[in-house]
């Protein structure tokens, strides 16, 4: 993946810029040692990495400002940060520019329960926003599986989804307001505890816009009371395709399950050979868990399973305990675990029309045969959000190449059957030249031109999400 | 409200323009007679009303470009009507202003129930997409009071809501992708039949806008699958403190009803004398609402009731019959009828965080007092949606005046407690010069900022949602 050469001019800057820094920050916040910046080289794509020029740890909204009008001031790239779990390189540093990170802006600034509301700090981690809260039997909907690590800044630049998603919406359906600062310092709060306001409604655009409109140092989210209780059933079947059709006929008969993760042969034998989780040995799984009182489990787990019946699954498991429970998703937990012990991977983020499953899952194992990669697929399949993991050799020439080729292809057809090139991952270094796939020239230039309001010297988050060409020529004016 | 005056050399091209269209457009689709456009001169808020230069009616997205396009080319401004139900004077022309009323464009283009989507024209009626849908058991979800008559382009336009908005969230949440025109012709998508896609999610941006932003020609939506059943229950109390209170405890607990709706004596007693319902002669009524199989509302209706007793309600009626729930929603759907029979009314629409509408109705009261014009409640009080009814004497010198007065303090109260200007209706012109109450110089800027990029001759939609001083200047450069 290319990068675009640092600026020489910002390079020259930096003694300039760390004095000025440290009058506004406390000294342990400002990192220019060129090893200690060594921390903040990549994100959780790791087969990219670069150094920064700084990186920066504010502890407020006051000093994330004060931070961003210095490089306003010294045309000096921010690259904001959460804990940096972006699969898809959205904190990747440039050379030229300061990362921003959120971490040490973790506090949660109100609670409550009346309205269903808890504002934090953006550099709070997904998981302990629901700690927050649960000694009142509340929780904070989306749940990435890397929540315990991954900050709300993340979550809100990559509007990221999870496992419960299918009944909960992602991120932006749970995201209620904002304080964000701009580029130049100015601080704007968007929504807040209530309803859209009038006017334009920003706080949608702001909400998976990668880092590319502002910094958000504080969110006010959506919780929610929690379930009485969770039932997760286990599928097996003898063919992707059916077990597909099965996914189409529970979202058709209009049941709504928290959750339906998929799996197939692949991922089933690698997580089985790591965890134990005590999975048949078949084509593909299905888990399906569904919330509610004991009658409300009962009613919905009743239709669930006389339609997956109607498919001749090889293997169909209710739950009757807790423990049983936590053993159908320890596999599913493991699955990505499992699979690095296989190979290096890339984990790709496409979503599709829930209709055209078992087409699309066809078509990538032909693919897989072509490329001579293999590949394994876990996902969400509820509502379409597919996590194909590509393996390849790190330390094989040419591998990862053909691996990008391969991951390019496939998203490309993601976007043929009427899907998308990401589903919760964003778009980051990873998927910006295929943005012109998805959209067309006026629907890129119309982005392009709403970044160009917040950020007009296109200083944040540089060589992300729009093709590396087209934000090299608007930054350069 | 004032409006602005009308551009001369706008009203000298008419012939020209005309000649134009017509190009364009069939003879019947370009409304250009003075007594025939009349029939476009105001909405639903029709204590304003002005005639437009001319109306037109295309029939396809070709058809609303090459309006566009004409106009742009032209400088004339644009005012995008749906159905005419606004509320907040949202399709008011101006003098120099074409209209362009979507009405012909109700196709249904295409159903897809494994994906629960269905892709319409936006001239379509709400009513008629679930019309579209229900034979398989599906409805769409938002439900404004008007949903016989309003248009899906209005809907989107102002994101409306609907008295079951509290379980099924507003149009925003229903909304998945849209074709629309710019103001120079150029066609945009959208969003679609997917999750968020990566980029800029402008979908957010484009629900609520108002028309200031494109012309939105058709609508991606998404369909539910009906419950098994519904069941209201009506509860009585003897003050809106205690009536508010109980709503509160009802979010608290985390049960969901579909609908919780609120009722003041006022408008207890007008809705009784026009509709005779039977309700109870007391202070507040509530209609709650649950959904569900037989056993889900049984459960759900067993915690709501626990609650509303521990408030010492003077009637508890839970619908036992098809018949007893319609007599119960009879009242409700009277309301706003009953009150027009005492006097002219304005709707007034804020929202509120939902602990604080004890305290908000009781500071209504005691302005009603001061103002000396009545007052009657009935909103959804579930998600803090208010809709006081100012009634007024539209043939008494001054009355008018008064009653906007009150409004604005109704609304900018609804701003100091933590809310907004607006739950569904929109800003229109009604807000337009409270939004400096609801928004600091920098988020206003912003958002006119964003405007600009869609419309940078603010050619569309004129004269609303932005204070007027600002919006003026703003077009004339």
């Amino acid at each position: 993946m290319e990068m675009p050469l640092p600026d020489p001019a910002v390079l020259a800057q930096k003694p300039r810029l760390v004095e000025r820094l440290l009058q506004v920050l406390p000294p342990e916040a400002v990192i220019h040692d060129e090893m200690e910046t060594r921390a903040y080289e990549c994100d959780a794509l790791t087969a990219y990495r670069c150094p920064p020029l700084v990186a920066v740890l504010p502890s407020s909204t006051a000093e994330v400002a004060a931070v961003l009008k210095i490089c306003h001031d010294m045309g000096v790239p921010v690259v904001p940060r959460g804990s940096g779990t972006s699969l898809a390189g959205g904190a990747l540093p440039t050379a030229d520019s300061v990362i921003l990170g959120v971490a040490r802006m973790n506090d949660v600034l109100e609670t409550d329960y009346e309205n269903r509301v808890i504002r934090v700090q953006t550099g709070r981690t997904n998981l302990s926003v629901t700690g927050a809260v649960e000694e009142e039997d509340f929780f904070y909907a989306p749940d990435p599986s890397s929540q315990l690590a991954c900050a709300i800044a993340g979550n809100i630049g990559m509007n990221s989804g999870g496992a419960h998603c299918l009944k909960y919406g992602v991120t932006t359906n749970n995201l209620m307001g904002v304080t964000m600062v701009l580029m130049d310092g100015t601080v704007v709060e968007l929504g807040g505890a209530h309803l859209d306001p009038g006017g334009l409604d920003l706080l949608g655009v702001i909400c998976g816009s990668e880092g590319q409109l502002g910094v958000v140092t504080e969110a006010t989210l959506r919780i929610l009371h929690k379930p009485e209780g969770a039932r997760p059933v286990l599928m097996g079947f003898d063919s992707n395709e059916v077990a597909g059709e099965c996914v189409s006929d529970i979202i058709r008969a209009g049941v709504l399950p928290v959750a339906i993760e998929f799996m197939d042969r692949p991922v089933i034998r690698a997580t089985e050979a790591f965890a134990g989780a005590g999975y048949p040995d078949c084509e593909a799984l299905l888990i399906v868990e569904v919330e509610g009182s004991e009658a409300e489990i009962a009613e919905q787990l009743g239709l669930i399973l006389e339609i997956a019946r109607r498919h001749n699954p090889v293997e169909l498991r209710e739950s009757t305990s807790a423990e049983e429970s936590a053993r159908i998703w320890l596999g599913r937990k493991s699955a990505f675990g499992a699979m690095g012990q296989i190979n290096d991977y890339m984990c790709l983020d496409g979503t599709i029309p829930v209709s055209q499953l078992p087409y699309v899952l066809r078509r990538i194992g032909e693919m897989s045969q072509q490329y001579g990669l293999g590949v394994g697929n876990v996902f969400h399949a509820g509502d379409g959000n597919m996590h194909p993991l590509i393996l390849f050799d790190a330390n094989k020439p040419g591998d990862l190449e053909l691996c990008e080729a391969f991951g390019a292809d496939v998203l490309k057809l993601c976007v043929e059957v009427g899907g998308c090139l990401t589903g919760e991952h964003g778009v980051g270094i990873e998927k910006r030249d295929l943005m012109v796939d998805q959209f067309a020239p006026d629907d890129l230039d119309i982005q392009m031109a709403v970044k160009d309001v917040f950020d007009p010297q296109w200083l944040l988050n540089p060589a992300k999400v729009f093709p590396l060409a087209a934000s090299l020529g608007r930054r350069a004016g």
